[in-house]
């Protein structure tokens, strides 16, 4: 059981934004952050802005920032809307479903209760309880601050923008 | 967020073997009530088999059957047993994690309620209580009877057992 990939970077940038409140933030910014592909960013970041979460501002000093205090940004909603589906057994989706059993097979409930109370725990929560540690964060974001404290294994190197891969290459170096 | 197939046919597996609880059940008689494939089936069985939640009778007559009431094999143990993992996010595995943010992010501690709700609902459940309805069930699962009750749509007919494949592209005929 997981969430996307594209959630997780929905609600990395999200937390990012939420750390840096006071300017503007450019992809680039939280790309070199992360370590993760721009056009997977982009695509996100469009999402957002769509959404209402965040707002953009085009041109050479444009930049995005969140439309809304982090207290008012629900991670419950967020995970609901960037997830493609929660189709947790193939009975899930009518369109695909296959299975001949669902008329009379309890499953199905069972997992709707169990994917509740998954929501409904998500839903008490928002953006601003995952960054109260936002100093901690704001060093940790900044790409000097990942090569200080970060203790990513050497496999992140690949991901990771050039100076921390360059850290993570000498650390492997004997 | 999604189950595997691997959990929803392993599930699958248990409801069949807690319907025909009389009898030794063979792959094939499984394979042929829901239309999925020997070969994935084959692993599961031999999964469940080394778990101790089936017995398994090799020989011309040999087959499977439940080695326990269904009322003493828990929904959440069996999800949790056969899911290859609960990454939710790339943080929830330490040897993959990459995200820089780790030490001071709040998400994780959120996303790990959140999954703890959802296994707290499961572990409430035992197979006995999704297959309440043995009767609808049992006819559901012979290949005739899913024949007359399935509102299964034309597409799952590539996978279907022979007799239900046939009545499926029937329906498709003009």
């Amino acid at each position: 059981m997981q969430l996307t990939t594209y959630t997780d970077y929905a609600l990395r940038v999200l937390i990012y934004l939420a750390v840096y409140d006071d300017r503007l933030v450019t992809i680039a910014d939280i790309t070199n952050a992360y370590g993760i592909s721009k056009n997977h960013l982009m695509k996100i970041v469009h999402h957002l802005a769509q959404r209402g979460w965040i707002t953009t501002t085009r041109g050479r000093r444009g930049g995005m920032r969140l439309a809304h205090p982090p207290t008012d940004i629900s991670l419950g909603t967020v995970v609901q809307e960037t997830e493609p589906h929660f189709h947790l057994v193939e009975c899930f989706d009518p369109a695909a479903n296959c299975c001949p059993i669902t008329p009379a097979c309890g499953l199905a409930e069972v997992l709707h209760e169990a994917q509740e109370a998954f929501l409904v725990v998500l839903n008490r929560y928002t953006l601003a309880d995952i960054v109260t540690q936002k100093q901690a964060l704001a060093q940790l974001l900044l790409p000097e601050g990942v090569m200080e404290a970060s203790e990513l294994p050497r496999r992140c190197a690949q991901a990771a923008p050039m100076p921390m891969r360059l850290l993570l290459m000498m650390r492997g170096t004997p």
